[in-house]
């Protein structure tokens, strides 16, 4: 499966793992709703920083950094 | 090998593919940059619209639509 895990990144440089098996990632204005292999959601305040697929990794920021 | 294939959405609802195996995605701005398995690269004026990962689809849309 080729899901990948959400990291938001913080001010420090830490990665908080926000959502595992993460499928449908969909921004919504300056809001992103994700979506994981087992239907759970979540909408996170945030813009994607950057994503590797085949490390299966997504990081998000806080619209202020 | 979980990359994703990148396509624009136009307003006609068609879709367009714009790289495939595509690994890294980085938004920079009004634009977003793509990097595939290959190392070929692409930067295009657009935003994501959705992600779908185990479909291994992202679909883009113009920043005007």
């Amino acid at each position: 499966m080729c899901e990948a895990n959400v990291y938001m990144l913080d001010k420090d440089g830490r990665h908080t793992l926000i959502l595992e098996s993460v499928d449908k990632v969909i921004p919504l204005g300056n809001e992103i709703l994700l979506e994981n292999i087992f239907s759970q959601r979540k909408t996170v305040k945030a813009q994607i920083k950057e994503m590797a697929l085949v490390e299966h990794k997504i990081i998000l920021v806080d619209f202020e950094s």
